[in-house]
């Protein structure tokens, strides 16, 4: 059994459904019936209107919200192990043109408006610093810990008073609105985030995230700077359609819990190895170089993630029969 | 019947079940099986190694191919009526860092060495112009002719001499080869071409192109520059095995054939309203409002291109019988 | 005698002497005495309220301002001899992060709200063109022509009704402002120009430009642009300095006269050898080379520019006794 | 007295005196009789082939010279209170087109090859984090250490086994070799550095820095990119003069001295006090508000530079009975 990452999961059969189901002519680039859905689909499960574009990976949402969110001579503050900072290749800057991503601390890669404010108020507002111009949290963090509405909204007054943008990546969002138990608009909009990378690939899809304006006045240039990008597909459909089929009688949420379950199975095996509180569908384990070869062992492969400790994700076709053994074989270390 | 785009049809059948072959947990990022395959694969069928790079669109293989080939502050020589200028929003400008198109002359698109060559020599040879460094060429062509492999050696000749670069928009490669009745690789490196975005999308394919450079030096930067535009699909099985679905036993070539076959019996019915020879699956004719309102009514959607002229575009899975009648009804004009 | 560029002319003494004054400890960037006289005495010669800021380079100049007023995925419609467009290396490219130069026609470099509206006219509005968002025009014009006010403000509507900015490159403003007989500020703001590159190295100045925003609004990101660019020099005060005593009892405009009336002088003896009327400071002749070779052979330097067209250009320093053997010369051809 | 920087002095007269002798026509952008002669003079002063470009600023130097030496998608080690962090607005990320500065830590701004490899070492080689291109040091450092040729040439050693380029700030780099007492080449290129940003500014110049290429093949695709951004003067000779006298008969090394002996009065008299050493022109002070404001009240204007501590810069033109004052109150202290 591979706990690798939940981005190397197959993909949902409702979703591949979807695919067939677009599969016959229809216009190019947005022009299709169901692109055209994705608005009003979103606006529907935000609760309020909305311009959702459909992108081929989390990377593309994130960086082409940074790039709507913050000029190039500006800088966006984030966590020190954020996605954007460590796993995107430089992405965020090459969208940006070249903004700097100010890293700022906090256990499990969670900020808070104190670690936020720490990093700005260090910096003179003179024309020799780079000046924050927005704000980017991962939700569920890179170390899978949920922020809940009331800390969204925290950072969110903390932004408005600042004069900054507010942008969150959520790879993992529907793992976080299923452990939070918030509506999807609580965690966003109504706490403040602008922009929203919402996350469906690590969460049953194949190949479509997408990105969300709740200022829904960034849209408009954003479109062309996904087209700059490289990121329009001409047969979006087969995109859009990933979205809708993921968003359609909650798959989205109903994939998420699934996998928030199996992590928390093995949560309650891991007991005080647990690196971190499990909130979503990561675990970090402490684990001696001898357990973990004694894991894999029986078959359970996973990142070494650090000296000493493990990472396993739980994705959403893995049911709490395929993790009972992994939990079984942590207890038993 | 709609002849807008061969962008606009549906996937090949071959290519969706590739999809559903897939569809098992495998590494992700280029790591899995399938994209393991792509190298040899292109290389056997051009006949020499290669590194091949699936990505989502075109735009983005010829972006990454222009910025592997032209410095920022360098121009890259194409037509002015070429896909790269006109119809990709700036993309090249992104990709590049701000490289200049420097554009050239030459009727339904297609480019020579004198026409390059013009371009060029115009070009002070001072630090307060910017220089060329590449040529990029579309095969076939915006307006659907088509390179013979002695016309693209001429043009490469021309880049060695000068010391450019030498890259091929193959949105419509199939086409251009299944047309010119050569190898893939006499059209392309053995004519002095260094790197070729080579369609699959308009060919039958779902969301997958392949990037390939012949000049292997390239790819290991291009490889960090596809990562940072956002282009490194986790998930990259399901595009790899559309690319390896299409170019296994020549469907590619079959369906550029058949494409092509479709616009020849166009072409023969047009006779004299033809814009530009009928070399590939594109059909420019010339069509008064009314004769193009007239072919409307009966049903045939297509794109005015222009005063007085129209553009029909045949798709894959367009075949003799869905063709014919609009064949008739031009003739009937 | 040379003609080749007024840029290769020495500085005029007012501005050497003004160097020495400021030669003296005072605050760094911009915080200095005279750096922050230059609003005001800016103002006070556009007789509107406007934002000054030094740059070392017409270039640096025109190309923040182009930053200013045009993102990365537009287009800034100039003519197709425009310096920024031929002479400026790709600067606008790499300042505006890859906005496109959209070449306009009209005779002597001058363009006119038909020529800028064919241009844009030809470009369909969707995501895959690159869409218009500012004009550029050189006054004087790469050829020496002049626009009068009119001729601005017509330019300055059509940006208006269609919603782009519009940026004045003013490399020989002061040429321009002698020969037009009319004031800075109705050749430039009142006919619409929200941002001015007055030159003042090419008229007796040493190493500093000013780039003036008669929309302030855009100043504030653009000192932050500037530093960004390595163009915020820490003894900015000698840049402030030369446009003090530039713009201090007229100078600026005595030496565009000067200048200007060399010009006449020679477009009088050059008769129909002029290529292009003679509105400036510098005067384009039709030549064989034996001319030109006669002309050298007097000890008269000058550029060729292209096939039998010569270039002249009058500086400053170079007054009616320096002009009149080469008017003399010229005439005995 | 000001203390606040070495970038607020006026300039040497001889730097003046220079600037009269080019003050004549001559031929424009790098093509007049000054700015030849600085290949030619560099080199001897280095004891090695160079090539020496003016620029306006340490930051353009600076940059430009990372632009040579790191690729958009790559990184730059260097110190987390380095000046190309700090104190250039977003300049590297702006001209290298998004790389990553990737800060290392040290006592007193100084890099070590432990410090600049455990930031690499913990950086995975894999496409998803950016990998370190290149190393850039400052030299005498942002808090006036100076590193003597032994420790610089570690880190060149540890450059070419890692494959990095090598780039130092030399904005203080007369100070910095007048402190180590050695020649310019076995603390630069003999010590592995590639490009060195010479500066001169803050050491009697007025607006002149070199950026030196040893490694002279880096320089061609510099000269572009210095004028992509609208770096290189039409009367660029005002530069090469400055550079010329500041370089003759060890001007530089004599002001730079001078600035060091000033320094080091006041490093005497303050004794415990002292954040840093003081090798160079820089002097950390402890003071508390209190004694802050009684050296104010004296008439001795600096910086406070963080919670109780103050920076005092020496200047070329502050001998030592213009210290001595100063090194008197703080004893008194």
């Amino acid at each position: 059994m591979r706990f690798f990452s939940d981005n190397a999961a197959p993909v949902h059969p409702r979703v591949f459904a979807a695919l067939a189901e677009v599969d016959q002519l229809d216009t190019a680039y947005d022009g299709d019936r169901w692109s055209k859905q994705l608005d009003g689909r979103l606006s529907d499960l935000f609760e309020t209107e909305v311009r959702a574009l459909w992108v081929p990976t989390g990377t593309a949402a994130n960086c082409l919200a940074l790039a709507a969110l913050c000029p190039p001579y500006g800088g966006v503050i984030c966590h020190r192990d954020a996605h954007i900072q460590n796993d995107e290749g430089g992405a965020p800057e090459f969208y940006t043109h070249g903004a700097k991503l100010m890293l700022a601390d906090g256990d499990g890669a969670k900020l808070t408006p104190a670690s936020i404010a720490a990093v700005a108020d260090a910096i003179a507002n003179d024309v020799h610093r780079v000046q924050p111009h927005a704000v980017s949290i991962t939700n569920a963090t890179e170390y899978g810990l949920v922020y809940r509405p009331d800390e969204v909204a925290a950072i969110g007054d903390l932004c408005r008073s600042r004069g900054w943008r507010f942008h969150m990546d959520g790879a993992r969002f529907a793992n976080a609105v299923a452990s939070a138990g918030c509506s999807p608009a609580d965690v966003t909009w109504r706490a403040g985030v602008e922009a929203l990378s919402f996350g469906f690939v690590k969460n049953g899809g194949m190949s479509a995230e997408a990105l969300i304006f709740f200022d829904t006045g960034l849209a408009a240039a954003t479109l062309r700077r996904r087209k700059r990008a490289g990121l329009l597909l001409s047969k979006g459909r087969y995109l859009a359609a990933q979205i809708l089929a993921m968003t359609e009688d909650d798959l989205w949420l109903d994939n998420g819990r699934v996998a928030n379950a199996g992590a928390a199975l093995l949560a309650d095996a891991a007991g005080d190895r647990l690196v971190h509180p499990v909130e979503a569908n990561e675990v970090f384990l402490r684990v001696t170089p001898d357990e973990a070869a004694a894991l894999r062992a029986k078959g359970f492969d996973f990142y070494d993630w650090g000296p000493g400790e493990a990472r396993l994700v739980i994705s959403w076709n893995q049911r709490e029969d395929a993790i009972r053994p992994l939990a079984d074989a942590i207890q038993a270390l």
